[in-house]
């Protein structure tokens, strides 16, 4: 099922200061960051718009065993709603059948006889899930900008008459009341979405021999990836609609597998690195709206590091060798400023930066960083090898050869075969897959480290996808496939029997109000991060698509 | 002080169903329907605009003493707006120093180092007076639409931008608060309006001897009609916003003796004329946004015949023969609808229409509808003198003078010198005023009937500035110049006391919080039919300007 035909629109450079991003101390010259800004620019996606329609009416219940306590559930044909006055129809909820992110329009009539006297008032609520319209939303507890929740008031001058809303939505589900009127009569005889995505057409499919879970959670996963790909990789359309680079680095793997658009990975690249710090580390996340600019102040070690892994797989996956040299000083130097953050012992030395790898509250991230160094060396030189340059890397090897040991020196505990982490002796599932993923551990001995910490209740587990998909990861590279398959199955399966239309940035199975911002609305239901079973599924058939 | 130069726009013809406004038993032909709506459009003004800025920061207080109990007092200069965190001057009112209509924009800049990383959330508030700041509007129990009210939630998605609000306002002070916003700061680092108008210039000054108050008076009825003068004469600009056929009479008479812009009087003539109903019979108000369109099924008698009052001020003011002639079958056909209104006996047969005159609650309008038939129809024969077309109201004066005739007989207590109406016998100033202005009594009776209800304390008076008009034009019509002049200083005196910036749909001197709608802020307070101490103040200078 083709849901995205290609329309073809004009390919835009967006808007790009082609001088350059220029700094004091820059370790980049204004040449390259042009050079890497421009080619960027040149690498825009063309959008693929398709038009969408509401296809029924729902009434938002609530029902204690459903996901967040509401669920929608039918109230008749969405023609009915368009065919009746508007006034009788207030609190009408609306669903467009899936998750649709794009720019909505509707249109006015009269109703027979009546004239437009005053303008009308509307609220207009889009959302993902069926308790984002059932949650107050004000007072406003949560910690982001309230004005990511999409509850809209429109004052519509004149019937007949057209609206757009000049504001992108991203939803399933939108709940339309009268704030407003005069004696008039009125109704909504039309309304869409210019539904808007770079990915272009449908990923092959899944074996028909693949399990319906399997296939549910592909499609799920896909739908969540095709929806992150605009202009950039978001992290979410609902929010925050900006390019992180953890994301990126997860969207391009399952891109990589599915819809196949390595041009948006390359532009992504290349943004990052554009407007890298001074130093050279890179921002955590960056804009391309309204013009090209990172987040400053906000810089993340771990995906930091990860470009170097990111580069390397683009590079595997495309050979573009011209973009991977182009942007090796700036996976080169990840590592010249990572090392920064490494003292004499070869450890993390302490030096003040966010270090994120998950939400999960309480997680001590010390082992997985030591596990995070070794892993994206070793991919740095691996990218330098491929690329003829073996010489900017000559030290790394045994550089990393001392973080390894360390680690095992300073954090492994022999005795019962787990890393531990921080001064409690933390024992976690991802100090585990950190150190596996970097080839601490031997292949058997990452099996017991992943194995204790899954028969141990205690043990901190990962709270969102994006911390999974490592431990999954991790499970896979040292053989671990049945336990592999079992954790993706239950979490994202856990998200598909919640009734995902596609998978969230926060998901605890025993607490579906969970938010990092502390009201669950705020949260995005279609987050980058967790459309990583596209990548599990299809590039590990022999593992889960059987 | 020229506070609106002219700033030529293109004019453009509006949107106009040329194919005309053909009706099923239509008394005008569509050829006659199509030429008023080419004439209608040909007519549009070219509007003025001028781009305005706030001139300090006011505090909206809580005062007994003050209007509606409310006030703004200065609270710092505009500048310091501007150059501080809108995130710390939530709430902020800003005063635009004058009453303006037309489009609002402002511009967002981050502070130093601040990245936008999440949209804005804002409610800017437009208010004509402090009250409407303080009253809380929801939950509204107002009876015209909520919408009317100009409060504005808005998104803006990405800063620094610039935001224009696509609905037009009209207000003098703004508020503006902000509901939802990220860690980043960010100002507004300018904001304008573009106030519009379709009067030109200036209207001259008044001598310089002329009272203080007087001036006052006369500058005030100059904005409230400045902003009342659109793309037609609307009743006012922040609500109905629309062409009204009484207030077009009050209106084209003010500004005949200020800006002159005649054209302005043409366009709503024929506009009116070409959206008339099947029988002829005008409609009491007319729309030309989105397209030319009457309000079907409000038809007010009183206002249709003061089309042949209207066309003949028209007339004599500019001496455009064509366009009397043109519309003159309008004219006439009012009185021929008119007529069936009126039973054997020469008296309102009850047939039901709405009738208006007033506002006032209990107001009894038969004796007023008697004195405007008579007024009426002998404007219309004086219009059909000057047009050479007598033969068309041949029987019209002898038909005229036997409802004068009835007027006595039936309505007027002689004993005590004035008109009485309805099966209580009311005494109101307006029935003695229409009778008076239709030459029913003489001058010396017309005299005592008017200076009898000025000494009743329980005689009904006008509740409305538009009631008030025809009072004082009557005590003017016998003679009564002290009277008039007390009057007018004392009813519209009290408004420029009270603080009005422009005068007011509704003012009763003994209630601020008055409103036919049941909730005072949706009250226009620039209301087209309070501005006519204009024409009074100019065209009687011996009575008003000394």
């Amino acid at each position: 099922m083709n849901l995205f035909a290609q329309i073809a629109v004009t390919a835009t450079l967006g808007s790009v200061a082609l001088v350059g991003y220029a700094q004091t101390g820059d370790v980049f010259s204004p040449q390259q960051r042009n050079l890497w800004l421009q080619k960027a620019a040149a690498a825009m996606s063309v959008m693929q718009e398709t038009v969408k329609y509401p296809v029924r009416k729902v009434a938002i219940v609530s029902d204690t065993a459903a996901y967040q306590g509401w669920k929608a559930v039918e109230a008749g044909a969405a023609a009915a709603f368009f065919d009746t006055s508007l006034k009788t129809q207030s609190g009408t909820v609306l669903d467009f059948g899936e998750h649709l992110t794009g720019y909505f329009s509707c249109t006015f009539a009269l109703t027979t006889t009546s004239v437009s006297d005053a303008p009308v008032r509307l609220k207009l609520t889009f959302a993902e899930t069926p308790a984002e319209l059932a949650i107050p939303f004000d007072p406003y507890p949560g910690g982001l900008s309230r004005a990511w929740l999409q509850d809209e008031t429109v004052t519509v001058d004149y019937i007949p008459s057209s609206f757009s809303l000049s504001r992108r939505v991203s939803f399933r589900y939108l709940k339309i009341e009268v704030l407003g009127s005069s004696s008039f009569d009125f109704r909504i005889s039309e309304m869409n979405i210019r539904a808007q995505t770079s990915a272009v057409g449908e990923p092959e499919p899944l074996p028909a021999a693949t399990p319906p879970l399997i296939k549910d959670i592909d499609r799920i996963g896909v739908a969540t990836l095709r929806e992150c790909m605009q202009t950039v990789y978001e992290d979410g359309p609902k929010r925050d609609r900006r390019l992180w680079l953890g994301d990126l680095y997860l969207e391009a793997l399952a891109n990589a597998c599915s819809f196949k658009n390595h041009t948006l990975t390359k532009r992504c690249l290349y943004l990052l690195a554009a407007v890298a710090a001074p130093d050279g580390l890179l921002h955590a996340c960056a804009f391309d709206i309204p013009d090209i600019h990172p987040q400053t102040g906000t810089q993340i070690l771990d995906y930091a590091l990860l470009f170097n892994t990111a580069l390397l797989d683009y590079l595997k996956n495309t050979g573009d060798r011209e973009t991977a040299l182009d942007l090796w000083p700036v996976a080169l130097q990840q590592t010249e400023v990572a090392k920064t953050f490494i003292g004499d012992t070869f450890m993390y030395n302490g030096k003040p930066i966010w270090i994120f790898f998950d939400w999960r509250s309480g997680f001590d991230t010390k082992a997985a960083i030591q596990g995070c160094f070794v892993k994206t060396f070793k991919d740095a030189c691996e990218l330098a090898q491929l690329l003829g340059r073996q010489k900017d890397v000559a030290t790394l090897p045994a550089f990393t050869a001392k973080l390894a040991g360390a680690a095992r020196k300073n954090m492994f505990d022999a005795k019962r075969g787990v890393f531990v982490s921080g001064p409690d002796r933390q024992i976690s599932y991802l100090s585990q897959a950190w150190m596996t993923l970097g080839g601490v551990l031997s292949k058997k001995e990452a099996q017991k480290a992943l194995k204790t910490v899954l028969s141990m209740p205690e043990a901190v587990y990962p709270g969102t996808p994006y911390g999974t998909h490592f431990f999954i990861e991790a499970l896979i590279a040292c053989g671990l496939h049945t336990e592999a398959r079992e954790y993706l199955l239950q979490y994202w399966g856990g998200m598909v029997h919640k009734g995902a239309d596609t998978f969230w940035e926060v998901y605890d199975p025993d607490n579906d109000l969970l938010s990092p911002y502390n009201f669950a609305p705020i949260n995005s239901y279609c987050h980058a991060w967790a459309c990583t079973p596209v990548y599990f599924i299809r590039n590990y058939p022999e593992i889960f698509a059987k």
